[in-house]
């Protein structure tokens, strides 16, 4: 392996400076010193480390400080002995001649800086309609923590109070709660038949009637056409296929696509997402030196065996632990995921893990599906709340295929048993007998999750 | 198998009339209609299948109406051709003879009841310290809801406001939590070297110091040795090796014992701990046609692979069901418990799974052990709260071995994420990867239970 240092230390190259990247740089050098590794870290934005998860709560002023939502500054990092290179963009990476050619965003000058190990964690990308309007004034990501600022700062200076939220997946309705928060009129426009598509929508239907409750407005089966502007080019209105709301900010909620241009433009693997392709090493595959992590990467869905592009921070930070640990010379992998995610509008909380109906039909698994309602603790112990929890378990094996939760305190982590149960192979049958927390302020006798269970392996046993 | 009855049904004889016998015959009757199966079920109390775990609730206020902890009333379960008889108490069990004595408590009058099948689920009686005073009036125990009524009434009628609690397990926090919040002056008298011996006296202490931030005076290492009584034969003070307590009511919380007074004098068989062996279809050891659940059985410890009591309804309801689904002709299992527990003290939740270190060293194994210090929710989120986790690791191999959590709200039921981790025999290096639910306002972007994972991984890594 080459020795691209005058002092003989071998030097890895990070390109990005947030979770996954920054979580690889402080793990491969709490594996070696300076002396026998040298770090080198791009970032092309002004923050590292940051919790882009937290934007809906800082715009919502949960979160007062902006600066409560980074983990690490770019000085902590430098300071560790990593030298990280803010508002430099790499534009190329020249995979051949191992080094990547990077751009200083401010004065525009590039140069090259070779590396003899290379971390891939360039992200996601917003995606942008592409209709007329997208880019007016008053139009939102909250991607990142300058989306955000710049958010607040529409939202200081705006004084109508009509917000319009266009999509209804994690992103929408974390920021309809901020938005209702701020005390505005908000609309949610949605593609789908339900909001929370990562749920069926019979389970997105009970999110829908609870946004309603909140004094949302949410509009569902429908697209954006256009956005229109007023004479100072600022927005005015959402225009969809049947109809036009009028707004004073619009925040786009509608996802994003893992950002591998660079990656693509190297020749790396990519998959039918976009991201990029790893071993269980985290390593690109063919690639010995290579590794990718966090929102630009593909993952592989334990339970349907296919990749999946799931951008969350927990995800990233655990990539980051194990390149780093890979790249510091000793040994990790990152097995997969399951798919759990947890989110919430006010107290409603919402929650899934493993497949939905539609993802078991196209893998081709036959399953029963139950819903059952329960509740957060004893019924007769004050709070306890409702919460509907849908099973699917595989026919004849009885294996646990996913789970969704909806209800009010207490029900989101709940799913955290599933995501175990889904790890460890488990079928429903044997759910059953699992032995849970239980105490009336915690539980009822039955936990929610259990009596789900139980349907499950009767439905499972009746239908072999 | 002999016919019992006139129909030419089976017949089905139950002895206890709480969660698990009432359970069993439940589900048997759902599996078998009375001309299959005829169903008699003998209760020596006014009660049945209520749940005992509520009553330091209604005693601190809580839940208002004792109703509200009956599950199932006497007359429900006739309803549904149980032939249910209470204040009826079963003084034999003739297992050659295929017959129960039973006593009617109050008439006195005795009979013989044959049976095919027999379910013996005779519950727990409470540790009553052989001292002098111990039956003077107002002492209390809290097994029963004649017990919380019987305390309820002596509060209503008691003038002075010192309340001594002997016992510092879950009973004894959570009525020095009830008595707290009945404006008593509370002291928890303790044998231990810290509350709640369920856990690691490291853990214990937080809980400790937690209970004295609330006012409760915690007094451990130490004995009672005899209360004193007044002239009406009313209880004044509670005497220790070392001091003397006022005390206007006292309430013991020293544990339960298997209730198996009967299934001894039947030649049943008994383990170590009192209660009776059974095998994985809940049938007592060696008897085709005889089962027993709940609070007199021991079951399996998983982890440590040896037989434990765990007197707790929702292992008592589990029985039940596995109990009634064989009894009735189909098929069920009860594997064993990984010693799951969650309680709380005001708003200090206290959970543990697994073994503990002297549990570990006992049965012969060499692990590591960690304790780290977290947050519920992201740190930046509104509502954090610290969390202290410790996890214990073989050694060698990296299996889980326990977990013990305390914290504020959303500690307790983390604890599930370790019980289902448990049950699959999952290593924590395993653990490190799991797929949790994380969004700001539910967890830190590594879950509390995730960073002890890694710090036990490293443990044991570092020294196989």
């Amino acid at each position: 392996m080459s020795m691209n240092t005058a002092s003989g230390a071998e030097r890895l190259v990070v390109i990005g400076g947030d979770a996954a990247g920054m979580s690889a740089a402080s793990q491969a050098r709490r594996m070696k010193g300076p002396d026998e590794l040298e770090i080198v870290a791009f970032e092309r934005g002004h923050f590292t480390s940051y919790s882009a998860c937290g934007i809906p709560y800082w715009v919502g002023g949960d979160v007062t400080d902006r600066d409560r939502l980074i983990a690490r500054s770019p000085q902590e990092h430098q300071s560790r002995d990593i030298d990280l290179r803010m508002r430099t963009e790499v534009t190329e990476i020249d995979v051949a001649g191992g080094r990547v050619r990077a751009r200083d965003v401010d004065s525009g000058a590039e140069s090259w800086t070779s590396y003899d190990k290379l971390v891939i964690a360039t992200g996601a990308r917003p995606i942008r309609p592409d209709m007329p309007g997208a880019d007016a004034s008053g139009v939102h990501g909250v991607q990142t923590l300058d989306d955000g600022q710049a958010l607040l700062d529409t939202l200081a200076r705006t004084r109508g109070r009509r917000a319009v939220v266009v999509g209804a997946g994690y992103i929408g309705v974390e920021m309809a709660e901020a938005l209702i928060k701020r005390d505005y009129e908000v609309t949610v426009v949605n593609r789908g038949s339900e909001p929370m598509s990562t749920l069926d929508p019979d389970m997105g239907r009970l999110v829908h009637e609870a946004m309603e409750g909140l004094g949302i407005t949410m509009v569902n089966d429908t697209e954006v056409t256009k956005l229109l502007t007023d004479d100072d080019g600022r927005v005015r209105a959402v225009v969809t296929r049947d109809a036009e709301y009028p707004a004073d900010v619009v925040v786009l909620g509608i996802g994003v696509r893992p950002e591998t241009g660079l990656a693509q433009a190297a020749g790396l693997p990519l998959g039918t997402h976009g991201g990029l392709l790893t071993d269980l090493a985290m390593r690109v595959r063919g690639y010995e030196n290579v590794w990718a992590g966090g929102d630009c990467v593909e993952v592989l869905d334990l339970v349907s065996g296919q990749e999946r592009h799931v951008p969350l921070g927990t995800h990233a930070n655990k990539h980051g632990q194990v390149i780093g640990t890979n790249a510091g010379g000793g040994y990790a992998t990152f097995p997969g995921v399951v798919g759990t995610a947890v989110s919430k509008v006010c107290d409603l909380e919402i929650a899934r893990t493993g497949l939905r109906e539609k993802d078991a039909r196209r893998v081709g698994l036959r399953f029963e599906s139950v819903t059952v309602e329960s509740t957060s603790r004893a019924g007769y112990y004050p709070g306890a709340s409702p919460m509907t929890v849908k099973m699917l378990a595989e026919r004849r094996t009885g294996r646990l295929l996913g789970v969704q939760i909806v209800g009010r305190e207490g029900a989101g982590k709940r799913v955290d048993i599933a995501a175990v149960a889904l790890t460890a192979g488990m079928t429903v049958d044997q759910m059953t007998a699992l032995d849970l927390g239980y105490a009336p302020p915690f539980s009822p006798v039955w936990d929610p999750v259990l009596v789900a269970a139980r349907k499950a392996a009767r439905a499972v046993a009746q239908r072999p």
